[in-house]
């Protein structure tokens, strides 16, 4: 490809957003933002995107059967599964305008992944034990109505992902093919990808499909949207929202104070209570009153610095669902409105759950129960018994122990680039999915759900890849493995030895971005090929006489070689992809 | 690829569609209907569409660089554009359920084709004459809120589709693109899918962009929804929509008979007249009342087997739009309820062009212009004075004649797999797209753009390569190259014999579907090669003893040859892939 034909060439002096990955994608000409969320591809990122997108075919083919699923299906299906409600970013496609309704006016589904169709696919084909297991696969748009998307080609309206479906005689042959199949392949794919070394699998949540942990590939990165917790000894990595965690402790050896109440309208929340009481937030109780599935009333308390994780409250007791109470509940069992609750004086009928961090606590600020007002220097044993058993009920925060080996985790922010699940018999269920199992018997399918976010890879890996300059792309995914610069070029010697060489490398196998401009200045083509960011760079010049300027785009050192040598030089890169 | 793996085989019983495609890939194991318009592409299939997609992007990359749009826009693009209420096919994306609307309460425009995003684009990076001309193309899933979509593949609500958009300085340059490199690109292309024989180029509607015709490739092909009008003598095709029509001379010796006005309430439409008045259609005149953009009453009439092209009769007037007029314009000018308007007595102001078939025409029934009357034995001269000029207003039909060369058109039916249109400056207009010509001052650009649905392309191959049992594949799309069937595989050495042959065309690079079940009677895995439609079959059984039986898909004939005759013959048939 000629630079001078390029559509799309980098942006000098562009903008810097709010994420490394927009500035150096947007700048570098790989894409463009159409808005929030949706992105052209230009032609670079096109590029880029297709090699990433053929590793990943090539590995998922591996495990499973490339098919290709409509983006827009019958509402019927999410009906089916119940989750038509439920997925708060689905979309609905429908008839834009009088003339378009008038032909079809009818709802569709867009779907935000892809269960609801596989399921009865999978369904109409393979009912018996002897079809059992198999994998399906796609690589497609989805649409997902994100309500701010901020993260340049992180997050999207519109993305771009491979989503694989597995399917399963029983639970033992789901959990072998997950852990044997799947995340060998998920390893192995970014390994290819360049992601390897910064990926780590980490547990995260089952949501209501299972018990059992999900697994994320997450790769370090400070753009990330999670926080992982490292525990070195146990060598594992969890994601925050299912991080085990105890409190270090806070130093205890303070006397009993006098129990008072505060007067404080509206003061709620801990930063308020901070000012206006003058305390720190390891000193007071948050504490939320909770309703349960089993209309079990729930008051749980974590320490002030602080949040509940619901889903560690709703595993201690063991209930399916767990909401957040109603002002009228509240107001009902505390006696004072929302923003005042607290531990002491609860009626009876509230089952109270204390966080483990405030075990040792003593002069503790807590809601009095009464609109208006807080108590402060509350006491267990004296103000209210303490509690026969604390647990953990908080969400994780960097500088927390993990409570199995009592050291402190490893914290750092990833990006998700892949994740695997299982489903279970959840979605089969939903539609009957049984197959014949070999004694004639139906038995329920089991499945295995597995995403990787393919634009999603593309922008962790120029987050990942980059200096200051614009991104490095590792070889297997860059847009071309050569950018070759002709300078000097209205020396026609000159212009024919860099079209020689523009051909010869061609000839070779190797992709080329030939920079073919005559009229632009050396230090404008250096410049677009640092933002642009193809390993390897090749210059010929006057300078460079019968030899050629070979520098890798990660290095500053550039050294003079001859044809033959750079091409050597370059197939030896080539010969791992 | 195993068969005993593959997800999805053939369907045998299955059912009969409406359209041949659907039949075929549906029983074959190619697609699944999700709804109407929607379907899964199955491993197979996916196969075929992705071989399609990769021809046409190798063509294309010779005259356009890819990028990829987002599906998923902003309302203003399309509002810019003056097109949202206007194109009756758009769907529109927003949140399907409260959490998700909740989240984010826009609505979007899901594509049905990409001018909208493209123009922008392109004006953000080439605004100099040195940027031009360009070309920027994509393959991608487009949706279409289509009423009834009942013919397979070759119509959906989602589709895929190569969309390529070109850029000009100049018409003159357009026209050059267009020609030269579009048209003939499409040629090629056309010719690598297999559909080159069958494929003319056909002089289409220019819409509203252009005054100039645009160009749809049209494929010969029985469920084809397009009448194409072919005449030898000027080897022009028309698509009847554009088609100049003479009809053919109807014995006119009749004597005049008493004009009369006949009773006939509710007798509306040709079909009723004929029983009614027991006349046959070309003895009566259908006569519509438009309104132009002018504000102009027109009165059109064409005989009674004819209908009216509205295109024809806009450029005979010269205006901008034509609608039927409502029936209280009609009411005011006929004095009649709608259906018994005539060519009798209209009142000045309004405008009477009458198409050339009426010209000889004698004895001829017209609505009254009074309700529930129809006048009949009516005649030029003695009951309306003759107009001075008859013109072609009507819709062409099979035994019409091109009015040039007086010749009858050869008709038949074809399948749109490619179109291309010049855009000139319809959407460079609208949002100001202007460039910098070499002397400085700001210019137009000109557009063209050129669609291939890949999708479609694979529906049109299957009604064109089959037999009563299935598609037959043309090589460079079938799914495989090889369907070899293995017999007999309960004996050890012809199952070793088998997975050899497997073995060695893999590694000579050949594409294998090897059916290797062992508790499949032979007649069931012959039966699924026809289905799956693969063009070279080779058998392995106790009969084939040491070598194989070669046989092609679209013949009856087979032989019996050494392994390696048999892979040089395939190697042949790959040769010009």
């Amino acid at each position: 490809m000629r630079v001078s034909k390029l559509f799309a060439k980098p942006i000098k002096k562009g903008k810097t957003y709010e994420s490394k990955n927009a500035t150096f994608l947007i700048n570098g000409g790989f894409i463009d933002q159409v808005m929030a969320g949706a992105y052209t591809f230009l032609p670079l990122g096109t590029r880029v995107l297709h090699k990433i997108e053929k590793i990943v075919r090539e590995e998922m083919d591996k495990i499973g059967q490339e098919i290709f699923m409509p983006a827009i299906v019958p509402k019927q299906l999410w009906e089916d599964t119940n989750r038509l409600e439920k997925v708060d970013v689905l979309f609905k496609a429908s008839g834009a305008n009088a003339g378009s309704i008038a032909k079809n006016d009818t709802e569709y589904i867009l779907n935000s992944t892809h269960e609801e169709v596989v399921t009865p696919l999978a369904k109409q084909f393979n009912v018996s034990y002897r079809d059992l297991p198999f994998g399906l696969y796609q690589i497609q748009s989805k649409f997902r109505n994100e309500p701010r998307a901020k993260s340049g080609i992180l997050r999207g309206r519109e993305f771009r992902m491979k989503d694989l479906y597995s399917f399963h005689a029983s639970e033992e042959d789901l959990q072998r093919y997950y852990h044997d199949e799947a995340k060998q392949g998920y390893i192995e794919t970014f390994k290819r990808l360049g992601l390897g070394e910064d990926t780590v699998i980490a547990l995260a949540s089952g949501g209501d499909f299972t018990e059992d942990f999900s697994h994320e590939f997450q790769t370090r990165c400070e753009a990330g949207e999670d926080m992982i917790f490292y525990s070195k000894q146990k060598d594992i990595y969890y994601n925050r929202e299912v991080t085990p965690s105890k409190a270090p402790l806070v130093d205890t050896k303070e006397e009993m104070k006098d129990r008072k109440d505060v007067h404080g309208e509206g003061v709620i929340g801990v930063e308020d209570l901070q000012k206006h009481l003058g305390i720190t937030a390891d000193k007071s109780i948050k504490t939320l009153i909770y309703e349960t599935d089993k209309k079990e009333i729930i008051a749980v308390a974590v320490r002030g610095d602080y949040d509940v994780n619901e889903e560690k409250v709703r595993k201690v007791l063991g209930c399916k669902t767990l909401t957040l109470a109603t002002p009228e509940t509240i107001k009902k069992v505390t006696g004072a409105e929302v923003g005042y609750a607290g531990i002491l004086g609860l009626p009876a009928e509230v089952r109270l759950l204390v966080d483990e961090a405030l075990e040792h606590v003593v002069n503790f600020e807590t809601g009095a129960n009464k609109t208006d007002y807080h108590t402060v220097n509350a006491n267990w044993g004296r103000d209210i018994e303490k509690p026969e058993k604390f647990y953990d009920l908080k969400v994780a925060k960097d500088g927390d122990l993990d409570p199995e080996s009592g050291e402190a985790y490893e914290v750092f922010k990833a990006a998700e680039v892949g994740n695997i699940f299982p489903l279970n018999t959840k979605f089969s269920d939903a539609i009957g999915y049984m197959y014949t199992a070999e004694d004639g018997t139906a038995k329920p399918v089991y499945m295995g759900c597995y995403g990787i976010g393919t634009s999603r890879v593309m922008g962790v890996l120029a987050e990942k890849y980059n200096d200051d300059k614009g991104v490095i792309w590792p070889i297997q995914v860059a847009p071309y493995h050569v950018h070759l610069v002709g300078i000097d070029l209205q020396d026609d010697e000159i212009k024919a030895k860099a079209e020689k060489i523009y051909e010869e490398l061609a000839k070779q196998g190797i992709e080329v971005l030939y920079d073919d401009r005559v009229e632009s200045r050396a230090g404008e083509k250096f410049a677009d090929a640092d933002m642009i960011g193809i390993p390897v760079r090749l210059v010929v010049s006057k300078r460079t006489g019968e030899q050629v300027e070979y520098k890798l785009r990660a290095e500053k050192e550039s050294s003079l070689l001859n044809t033959d040598e750079a091409y050597t030089k370059i197939k030896e890169l080539l010969k791992n992809i």
